[in-house]
């Protein structure tokens, strides 16, 4: 049997699915967790069975043979040769990468030097692909799929930062968003769910999750996101900060005796909810902690108030919108998160169903049917979306 | 004749009034320009007559001095006693200090110890204080107004970072704004012109100036503001980069092998309007070239683009907003922009009266008479808002 494997290795974990190349059918699945750390462990999914393994320090490379093998183990594969493409989600393509692209040797190098713009995830991505490169006969395609690439379309004024010009040019640097693969295909299911044409939609898309990102589309494309450069800028998330006075970067550099990298790394894995919070950087302990707790409140005000607030400069930039989607962990699980968002967007004459958005199942709309706004919770599928992308360059 | 001095120097300039301490009727004025450069120059109005001198290297101390010594040459005053109290804008005075205050030996310590969150403002205005304790008879009381104070009053929701909340406590890293001396000014003037109670009104007030900030108060308080720790955060102002995803700053200093100082100095000084248009700093040079320079268009659009998203998000977060007023250099005489801006509001029901805006004299309502949001256009006064907190102290 010919499947496409999908590769979405993220800065400590790996997911991956198998798919069937014709109607991209999913076979099996699989996430692997905490790699390379002494917790890391192997999940494998196959025909409603769920087998996990802890796997001290387990690396990239040998988290990618261990798939390999496993498929052939369970008889899933007959041979790496059955796996006729494999699609990764690739974080930084700069302005370089504009679309899927088919990896090459000469690419490759061009692809490694752009790991300054995602040091956590471009160079664990490119380790995937040069594992597979040698484990796979020659020729199989391998796709990179780019999280950037859906926001190249942006216009240029909310997509260039207030920089001398010449700076923005020679070092790359603009809102490159994040997660694209899934903003994108939350578009494109939410047109489908509501049977409308993606050109005639002015849409807003929260992907809330550990990361949380807000992005505005119209016209099939987007127009701004709430993320940046990096993934740091935005909504304070699990543990990024989100955004900030540039300026607090050199002052706590001082008062903290740090370099700039160790200020950013603070700010991205001791910051956001975790950090101001102080006891997690799950929603779910914060919004049990929020009667009791004050710091838990605040750091949940921020949350509701700063998606509020994207909301709100979104819905001027586009002069209105249609629909607005939620997604991801927090937005397809968390009803309640859903509802105080929404409870501020009152004056844009959003108005959420109670039992709808609390008791319902599965995609659908979660808000009044005399909401100005049509409201939606749809899950997302980044490893499907890679899969269309892969499918579509064969 | 008894008169409050106010002086209100900023890291290149000094402006300053001198009221009559009962009426606070502003008797005569004067600005002090590129203040030691050799370009210096001393500006001194009185009576209608208008008075330049060029000073090559013109000191804050001397620049006191000389301003004192005209007073008197001008028989405005008969001697230093005529000066019964004087007034000092004081850009940060952190959570330290939390409204208008009389600076004395120990608190004028205390004040300077503060110059780190205002490196380019703080030092010189208390070189300011300093000269005038010497030149004033002793016991002349000098009061210290700060630009932070207004914005201490906001909710934590909007004026925490998402910061690790000790870091917060501990170096008192928060949203303190600027121009709030300004922003409390137009408040007040705002519900005075349209004689309504200031605690029955949500505002947006737009200072749009060489710096630009745009701030939301309800109740008669702050609830937002769009400069955050420093004046680097916010809209693309004229030569400042506005809102920034923080990790550009390690970024730029690893690919320019420059210091976190020389990179925040570079996006104070060499960015916004001047470092996306290449050509000026000055909004009507862009506006000039709009139509024959891409890049004045795009630096134009990123800062219309930028005031409508932040309306927008202040209009969600208030829950509405029933007027807008512009003021400051751009806001006070720049019909073009300001309609501009409006342009991007019609979603919200705002609507300019085209010869209100263009045509009109003075304050005015620029708004059509059915707009959904009431438009004014009022001048501002830090001098004179400084003078009354001065009066108040007394």
């Amino acid at each position: 049997m010919k499947n496409i494997l999908v590769i979405n290795a993220g800065s400590s974990s790996l997911k991956w699915q198998l798919f069937q190349h014709t109607n991209l059918t999913m076979i099996a699945s699989g996430v692997m967790e905490r790699m390379q750390t002494p917790e890391a462990r192997f999940t494998f999914k196959y025909q409603g069975q769920k087998e996990q393994t802890k796997i001290a320090n387990l690396s990239y490379e040998d988290g990618v043979n261990r798939l390999l093998a496993t498929l052939q183990a369970n008889d899933i594969i007959q041979s790496p040769s059955d796996i006729i493409a494999v699609g990764h989600r690739v974080v930084a393509g700069a302005t370089t990468f504009e679309a899927p692209t088919l990896i090459t040797p000469e690419n490759l190098s061009t692809l490694k030097a752009l790991d300054k713009y995602a040091p956590l995830h471009n160079p664990v991505q490119v380790d995937c692909i040069e594992t597979l490169m040698r484990v796979l006969p020659d020729q199989t395609p391998q796709i990179a799929v780019f999280d950037s690439q859906f926001y190249l379309d942006m216009p240029a004024a909310t997509s260039y930062y207030g920089l001398p010009y010449e700076d923005s040019q020679k070092y790359q640097i603009r809102k490159y968003g994040e997660h694209g693969i899934s903003h994108e295909y939350i578009l494109h299911e939410t047109a489908r769910f509501l049977q409308k044409d993606v050109h005639n939609l002015k849409l807003i898309t929260l992907h809330l999750g550990g990361g949380s990102s807000i992005t505005a589309s119209q016209n099939g494309h987007p127009v701004d996101t709430s993320m940046g450069f990096t993934p740091l800028e935005g909504l304070p998330m699990g543990t990024r900060a989100g955004s900030l006075d540039a300026a607090i970067v050199p002052f706590l550099m001082t008062e903290r005796h740090q370099s700039a990298e160790e200020i950013i790394n603070r700010l991205n894995t001791q910051s956001g909810i975790l950090g101001v919070s102080g006891i997690s950087a799950d929603m779910r302990d914060i919004q049990a902690a929020v009667t009791t707790n004050p710091r838990a409140k605040l750091a949940y005000e921020m949350f509701i108030t700063s998606a509020a607030k994207f909301i709100g400069s979104y819905y001027v930039e586009m002069g209105g919108t249609d629909v607005i989607t939620f997604t991801a962990g927090i937005g397809e699980n968390d009803a309640v998160t859903r509802a105080d968002i929404c409870a501020k967007l009152a004056v844009l004459g959003v108005q959420i169903d109670e039992d709808r958005n609390l008791n319902g199942r599965g995609p659908r709309v979660i808000s009044t049917d005399d909401s100005a706004i049509q409201v939606l919770m749809l899950p997302t599928n980044e490893e499907l979306a890679i899969a269309k992308h892969v499918k579509a360059k064969l």
